[in-house]
């Protein structure tokens, strides 16, 4: 495989794509982070462990500061914001998580956030989103470009943009979870055979395999994906970035990115071990499982990765495997549905 | 306040009541549960220090194996049980947690269980009580005496009983929770005020309350009961163990314990500062901001001391307090209405 369809140019002297955050920004990202994002757990269930045969180590996301991982990168990228360059607040797009993580990064730095959500995001995300003070502006998820929105927005106010995941500082922030990840796992006497990461754009997976991949030598890494929005399994497998149908559908609204990030690719696919697609049914038996064993809130797109090992899309037998629980913000009429599945733990 | 109403005897030179667990029992317990219970993460949550106006600690011992904090008082007993009396067995009484606390460890000791269960106790804890392969026998919770079933079968089968919580083996067992608190709490950097802790027949409370007095001096520790089970709140005001009424119901299955355990009070009436009461209505609304501000699943017995903080029985104002999450073993459809409620974030 050549880098040759990777617009981020050739890779650097580490190895690494041009533009990508390495081990030292990922560790000054958890500086910057301290005393701000929660040291989320790493949990291990008896009756996961159990049920898979294998050791299960789960990254509970869930419990982070907003219900997600976001906030991790979106409070890496405004802290550095200069202080110039503040007074036109933060601008995002987000199905809700990010949104969150925005707005709660902004308030506590004392910026301005105004949010572009598509306007069939979560009940549970929106008033969040606006709880933390942030603007809400609506989209129309199948009739509009959130970027552009976006952008037109941000040049009206002066603002600056608070990309999802294609930036180099939201990578890193992200990254922290897996820099968390091998530390946790090694104090817990455990040698990591592989990672199951949820994967939208590409941002949590591509931080946190750079930090696995230095801390935890020899691990492999998947990216775990709705079916229907695999994009960066057929991306990996093609050899550059191809997009969803656009007719595609699931209920992970946390994981609808139309294609994988750029800069996000170009680390995933020197890093990834593979892709794993999994169902709509797959993650609310999930979602359910997590709630009957684990006693964890877990939203569709936070519960693929449990959805893939539980499924059997992944063979955890004698292994020993992390896995993100990477968000929890999931309307009550959802979760209610997702838990009265019968027979389904 | 004199010992005179209390059975178990004089306190000894340190000052504990005859036959109770001290710090150092408590430190023996927990070396016997290391690698076997977790340890529970203690999380902090943005969120509930708003609304609250303090710094709360939350002991998560939903995590916990089984599902809640119940496994650690059982394995301290069932493990110390003599080689020569493993053959009979063990039997409990328990409207569901003790007994699959119980389960779990006879069966990692590779020891037969028996558990006498309400016939109305939620189904979750009745399966997974028998998935962990204990025999289950019912009872009818308002004609027949649980003591008495159990006895019954426990002479027959020449088994050993494992109290449900007057026993210091169990409390000890308990106790290490209060001990990973206190140790949690001042590796997080946290001077605790106090601590809130749910309260049925006094096991958690008493052990907790044991560790939290040798290692955070100057806390005060209140029992979280429902209304109409408030007789450690109302034994504490009375300076002797008082019962409920026996025609008082709640939803709060796991704490409906008739009166403080004799050796349980004697420890509490020492300890604990007072006793708070919370309605039905006040824990479906904390089971409701647990799931959608904090993303855990707690049961109602489980919610109790959260419910305390969240409807102003405590005040937390400036302070930092620890709270036990003691249990999250409840059915999908009882979570479900709680989670349904409007507006109770």
């Amino acid at each position: 495989m050549t880098s040759s369809h990777i617009s981020t140019g050739k890779p650097d002297a580490a190895g690494l794509p041009s533009g990508a955050p390495g081990l030292a920004e990922i560790e000054a990202a958890a500086a910057r982070l301290a005393g701000h994002a929660f040291l989320t757990p790493l949990l291990e269930s008896a009756a996961l462990n159990e049920r898979i045969g294998g050791r299960v180590l789960i990254k509970a996301e869930t419990l982070q500061r907003t219900g997600s991982f976001k906030f991790r990168g979106a409070f890496n990228k405004i802290s550095q914001i200069p202080e110039a360059a503040r007074g036109g607040g933060v601008i995002a797009y987000s199905s809700g998580n990010h949104a969150q993580g925005v707005a709660a990064a902004a308030r506590l730095l004392g910026i301005a956030a105004t949010i572009v959500m598509p306007a069939d995001a979560p009940v549970i995300k929106i008033e969040n989103t606006k709880a933390l003070g942030a603007e809400v502006i609506f989209y129309d998820r199948h009739r509009e470009a959130r970027e552009e929105v976006a952008e037109r927005l941000r040049a009206e106010r002066k603002a600056t943009l608070v990309r999802p995941y294609d930036d180099p500082d939201i990578i890193a922030g992200q990254g922290t979870c897996g820099l968390e990840i091998a530390r946790q796992a090694e104090a817990a006497g455990a040698h990591l055979d592989a990672a199951l990461v949820c994967c939208g754009g590409g941002g949590l997976i591509s931080g946190t395999a750079t930090a696995l991949s230095s801390l935890s030598p020899g691990i492999a890494v998947y990216a775990v994906e709705p079916e229907g929005f695999d994009d960066t399994a057929r991306s990996l497998a093609a050899g550059q970035r191809v997009t969803n149908d656009p007719a595609a559908r699931s209920f992970c609204d946390a994981l609808l990115a139309p294609t994988p990030g750029e800069l996000t690719f170009s680390i995933n696919r020197r890093l990834l071990a593979g892709g794993l697609g999994v169902g709509d049914q797959d993650v609310a038996r999930a979602m359910n499982f997590a709630f009957r064993a684990l006693k964890l809130v877990a939203e569709p797109g936070g519960a693929v990765a449990l959805a893939a090992l539980l499924a059997g899309k992944f063979d955890a037998r004698d292994k020993t495997v992390a896995i993100t629980l990477s968000g929890g913000n999931v309307d009550p009429a959802t979760f209610a549905r997702a838990i009265a599945l019968p027979g389904a733990a």
